[in-house]
């Protein structure tokens, strides 16, 4: 049996070209680790992991390479910006279009006195930024937003409300997960304190390694929630206050620095554009297409928008775990069912908690899967 | 020039046959995320996941695959302990041997009135248990100690620590960064209640693998420090308090995981007795061939005690920074010099703060580059 692979949000594949090649030739020829060595193999390890933070920087158009800092994943980025940085006392604003990775951390920091809002998205999954100035309290110190939604692939505003975030002294925090390595980002148009990403989705490198860039002053205000080694004042028993080292403890990710610094290039040689563009046009024709198929809800918006290539449906005939099964199954097209970790979203697009069918392509996804996939489930639609 | 690693207390070098094939499987592959998706690779995923804490269990004899919890490294799993368990008015002992992995967690947590002894260890790193007993307070939770000192080699009697730890209704935390691998820990046998390992080192895995095994009744009193996705129970707000998602959020580490897999299984089929010998011989032949070089002082325990590949040296007619520079670029030997991130380790064994040039031996160390390691260092004793 064939098989498709429709679940690029939770991880593209393929990955780019090079990635595994990148990884294989720092296990087995370089091997070293970084700052951790006075020797050639963890010289070299260090400057392909420097390079990889300036890769960073060109493609989030920021200019600090040591304000880049490498983290397992980006609920790992998210949970030390939050968890470091909110104090007692303080409120902050979150979309109702969030992911567990920000809301579960702000659920636990109520116990310290740490209060948030909810900011409320239309039906779409839309935040409309003007809504934010009600919410506005005089402790509210941080608004975290998800870019575009790992549910409904709605992306969000966020030009205008970064404007409003700097009007009001906000520090204003981007979840990229679902847009980095595809929409273009730029860290200090938006007016960002940080920006989270993940390095094993859009940014097509391997499972393992994420991050988020902050600026220096935003840096500042962090407390890291993981100390330890860092290879730097070694004497001292406090952590660094020096970038990265603050938030870099213990061994990081080589390995998986390498392979993202191998997706890394391939993006920015291919152009953002033109990943953009390709997966728009396959959004574009599946959404055309499943709009046309009886028993079929589309949930979120249609192909009219400007959206990323994230798509949840609702089967009306059958059950959604079902139509995932058989499509997985019987016609080898993988998808993923269920909430997608993300409840406070499907309650805002009507879809808890049954949850959807979610149909994510990637760069490599073809025109012939997306045909493939609407006729497999035109057929489903008929049981 | 020739090039030898001698700096395997850092990271292992090379990893494990299989190590990077298994990645590549798995990025090229199957390249699902776990818990994630409904269909074929991410399944696949998940069961060598699922086998890899099963092999933990095996190496540790540890009977509880789901209370593997895996993390980005060991410093990461030793935070997640710290922080998660410890409460206001919480007092902690740790060794005069610990790595700043333990001392800066430790440090920052006496802001919220969390308290530490540090037990001493004798001039060559080693700590007499019955000490111990002196230093126990009614509020004393926990003691934390590195099975081996990642200085000079030292091995600590955790056996006899474990018991008076149980007697004393303390939980025993156990860093085996520089034992993993090498030495046989029974879990059960030590009384842990929990064990912290990296999979980079003695494990022959790659860099950005971690975790800990923990008992379920120590877990349920450590707090989460990452709160996210964990792929379930995506309806509930708050984490899980289930095993291993409770501490596991966002994705793992896959590829390393992979990676970890195959070393694992290299470790078991070889035997930990095997390579335990093999470390031991090298380490006895550098030992007793250095103690007749003149200028050179070995630092902690001589080849007659049992003791890891960890090799500290202090130079005499030469500064250590320049030796281990000369040793890396004249010679090819790969070593670190400095403090190892072990300020308090290096205070007990009397070299801090100048530090040392640190030789440490792998499995794959052969006798050769132990006698062409004793030959250089002889040439730079005499400069």
């Amino acid at each position: 049996m064939k098989r498709i692979y429709m679940d690029n949000a939770a991880t593209s594949f393929p990955k780019a070209p090079k990635v595994s090649e990148s990884i294989i030739n720092f296990i087995e020829n370089i091997g070293g680790n970084v700052g951790r060595g006075t020797h050639f193999s963890s010289y070299t390890a260090g400057s392909v992991v420097y390079e990889t933070r300036e890769l960073l920087c060109k493609l989030f158009k920021f200019d600090e390479p040591m304000n880049v800092i490498f983290t397992m994943n980006i609920t790992q980025s998210l949970n030390m910006i939050l968890k470091g940085f909110l104090k007692e006392g303080d409120h902050v604003l979150i979309s109702s279009m969030e992911h567990n990775a920000v809301l579960r951390p702000l659920y636990s920091l109520l116990e310290k006195g740490i209060t948030f809002d909810i900011l409320p998205c239309d039906d779409k999954g839309y935040l409309d930024p003007q809504i934010i100035k009600k919410y506005i309290k005089s402790n509210t110190k941080l608004l975290v937003i998800t870019h575009a939604s790992n549910v409904s692939g709605t992306i969000q505003n966020v030009k205008e409300i970064g404007k409003i975030c700097k009007e009001n002294n906000i520090d204003f925090v981007l979840d990229s997960a679902q847009t980095a390595g595809i929409l273009d980002i730029n860290f200090y148009d938006l007016n960002l304190s940080a920006l989270a990403f993940t390095g094993h989705k859009g940014l097509l490198g391997p499972q393992g390694i994420g991050g988020f860039l902050v600026t220096s002053e935003f840096a500042k205000k962090i407390k890291p929630l993981i100390e330890g080694g860092t290879g730097s004042f070694s004497e001292s028993y406090t952590q660094p206050e020096i970038l990265p080292d603050k938030f870099e403890s213990g061994t990081l990710n080589i390995p998986g620095i390498f392979g993202l610094n191998a997706a890394l290039k391939f993006i920015l040689d291919t152009g953002l554009d033109k990943i953009r563009n390709k997966e728009k046009q396959l959004t574009q024709k599946f959404i055309k297409e499943i709009k046309k198929i009886q028993n079929i809800e589309l949930v979120g918006p249609d192909e009219s928008y400007d959206r990323m290539a994230v798509i949840s449906l609702d089967f009306k005939n059958i059950d959604n775990s079902e139509a995932a099964f058989i499509l997985d199954n019987q016609y080898g097209i993988m998808t993923r069912v269920g909430l997608h970790c993300s409840p406070l979203a499907h309650k805002t697009l009507g879809t808890f908690p049954k949850g959807t069918v979610r149909f994510s392509f990637g760069y490599f996804t073809s025109e012939e899967d997306i045909e493939y996939a609407i006729q497999c489930i035109e057929k489903i639609s008929k049981l």
